[in-house]
């Protein structure tokens, strides 16, 4: 006899709790990595700590993610209205993208690689993050391994060991007076002889992450040559995700891609349309590459991943990218971001705290060492094994109702010393939040260590 | 010295010619997996033909891919284009979906489970196809089978063997005599017996597709609890997609969810917003578990795969799912369904061709063994090997300007004899459209065997 389906869930309960079930094993890769990330750990205690006692009466500062605080510009959102009033483009696009938008990115792209690109070279994904995901996917075999500079953005991990992929992790080392002096991008160095000996006859791909988060660093030309020629010599794809590729500070942004043929020919550089119009929510990507050979293969996981992407933000964007090529918003929303790191930095300049100056990103790494943060304070244990940026992360939060985010995530255990008095800011807000940021900070002023 | 970027694309195509380079080994999967896909072919002899002699002067009539030929409802349009008016509606959503959209889906389902379904029984997914791989993802380890019923969704097989797990096929039969008469939905049969020799002890899990497409077929109760049972037995997790859940002509569409708590807690139902409104490019899906445990997984995956999903979209459904459930939606695209099917079906009528009775989807399934095709046609070699079907799908295309898919694609080698004479066509057009189909549909008339 079948149960009356308004009891099902009342079954299902009293049925879980009392008859023995065989048990489903999941992906041993999700029951063997349970520890909670930190952007759960950051949302949880921002949220916990809003209405405590010292942020009674006061609104929360939440520069942790980095999401806009604003509304992408105003033409892409037209543009996204106005493709929604098209039947056709609310149905599927090509699984590679559509036409449109893969034109309006070959027009983007064409000048920074000083070739005519064509359809070929571009292919559209759901977001940046699945461009990865799907970059990895085409190449890896089980058990291939893939470098990996620290700190790295958390998802490359999972991304390649799901695939079977192994992670080789190369440090980006600060200078050792990172916590006595405002330092520059280029004073975090690879050691290149450690890089040479991270390659091994397994190593398929090497990730890149140029501008930097969370250390706001460009790459050098130099840099890049060098990086380039390792993976030329041995023979491994780059994946270059250039996700703030247009928010650049320094004279100009070098694309690996662009340095030789042999580079460019291993290189399969991420875009991100989330990141150049302000709207994170859109999960709008696409990889660029020279050589449509190894592109195709993206093209090929991206088809069994998604199949295709949200058409009408798609058009949305091609229009977007049409509109902002006519404009100067590329050129406009650097400007933005050097006044707003102008802003957000005299606070740290006022306190004395040391910080990187950001060529790049929306993101800023301040360091902390001189902050007296008390030892007995009432930590939760889920931060007790992590590094120490995760107590001052959660002592600012609960104390000055500021939220960063602790940068020792982004590094593996044995790594992450250098990094545990960081906090990680994102500035990409309106002027007037960071000015309340600003002055939020000052309240740090009592707790600096003479 | 570094090449001028301008003459890098020639210089990397002299490169390409003139230089042997060490080859890179991309995804396995990929390179042993070349054949053209069935939308590929279909989509290239469709542009191939649209201008050759036969189809000179007339529109080529597609009822090929399953793309609706109009808009999504008016009212989802505007729930859009609103919520790209919200700031915050452009940034990143939550990875397990937006709360809106969580709630709307908890509310139009908690009717058809019977239960008040919460937050944890719902995670919102990249489209249907996300939520299947994501299923896949969340609980397959390397070497877990999967058990598929034939004819199958294509996509389901790569999902499947690019996560390291085996596919087992099971046929849904069709009567001997398909070929004579018009059949029903419940003349394709499962043989139980083979079914239940299907599972190992390496069977992790089985995909169900009701409404089914390519059939048309909606599982009865009875199918369903025999299906169910043999998972309940062998401790498996059904994957059942229910992207036509709203598209069904029968009396009733049963859940298997719903059949008893030991088939529900191990019910994974997936769903999507493109089918329900009309907008497969919107790129939004669904998976409803009564087991939140479960389903952790799914979303663990998710998070993995595309981080999260378009949020303007997630509001506009989340929205159209609430403007829906106020006014009689469901029950008025169910009715103009039937209408479509009457038109539809009155030119194989008129023919005297065998097809399959709808129950479900905006698939319908016909039967050509009555068309005399020419043996001698000039057919492309790459369709040589393939079912007999991608021969009648080819001469429909060039001689009658007719699109429709060759459902061979959806079995295995050994097993496509069963569908080798049949055509997919989508009925997902509007009225008039159809009408034209069925008039060119009649120009079949003289090739009818005696």
């Amino acid at each position: 006899m079948c149960p009356k389906p308004h009891s099902l869930l009342n079954i299902i309960r009293r049925y879980s709790m009392t008859v023995a079930r065989p048990h489903i094993t999941p992906n041993k890769y999700f029951t063997s990595n349970t520890a909670k990330d930190v952007w759960s750990l950051t949302n949880e205690a921002a949220s916990a700590a809003a209405n405590n006692q010292q942020n009674k009466g006061r609104e929360l500062i939440n520069l942790g993610q980095g999401f806009f605080s604003y509304s992408p510009p105003r033409f892409a959102i037209e543009e996204a209205q106005k493709a929604l009033e098209i039947p056709l483009v609310n149905q599927y696009s090509p699984t590679k993208g559509r036409p449109s938008l893969i034109n309006a990115l070959t027009k983007l792209y064409s000048p920074f690689y000083g070739v005519d690109l064509k359809p070929e070279n571009v292919t559209v994904t759901t977001g940046a993050n699945e461009g990865i995901l799907s970059s990895l996917m085409g190449i890896l075999n089980a058990g291939d391994e893939v470098i990996v500079f620290e700190p790295f953005f958390d998802q490359y991990i999972p991304n390649i060991e799901l695939l079977g992929g192994k992670v080789v992790y190369v440090p980006i080392s600060p200078p050792k007076d990172v916590d006595e002096r405002i330092v520059q991008g280029k004073d975090w160095t690879i050691d290149y002889e450690e890089l040479a000996r991270a390659f091994t006859d397994k190593t398929k791909a090497i990730i890149l992450n140029t501008p930097q988060n969370p250390i706001g660093k460009v790459f050098t030309r130099e840099e890049l040559t060098k990086i380039g020629n390792l993976c030329v010599k041995n023979n491994v794809v780059i994946i270059s995700d250039e996700v703030y590729e247009h928010l650049y500070f320094t004279e100009s942004f070098t694309r690996i891609a662009t340095i030789s043929p042999e580079i460019g020919r291993l290189t399969l550089s991420v875009g991100s349309a989330g990141k150049t119009f302000a709207a994170t929510g859109w999960r709008i990507g696409w990889v660029v590459s020279l050589n449509p050979e190894l592109l195709s293969y993206v093209s090929k996981a991206h088809t069994r991943i998604c199949f295709s992407s949200p058409s009408p933000i798609q058009e949305a964007v091609a229009n977007s990218i049409n509109d902002a090529l006519k404009s100067d918003y590329f050129e406009s929303m650097r400007k933005d971001y050097i006044r707003k790191f102008e802003i957000f930095t005299s606070a740290f300049k006022e306190l004395g705290l040391p910080y990187t100056v950001p060529e790049g990103t929306y993101f800023i790494l301040a360091d902390f060492s001189k902050i007296n943060i008390p030892e007995d304070y009432p930590w939760p244990t889920e931060i007790l094994n992590k590094g120490k940026d995760f107590r001052i992360s959660h002592w600012l939060i609960n104390e000055l109702g500021i939220v960063a985010i602790p940068p020792t995530e982004f590094y593996i255990k044995e790594h992450e010393k250098s990094a545990e008095n960081m906090l990680r800011f994102a500035v990409c807000k309106d002027d007037e939040y960071l000015c309340k940021a600003v002055e939020r900070l000052k309240l740090l002023k009592p707790y600096i260590r003479k």
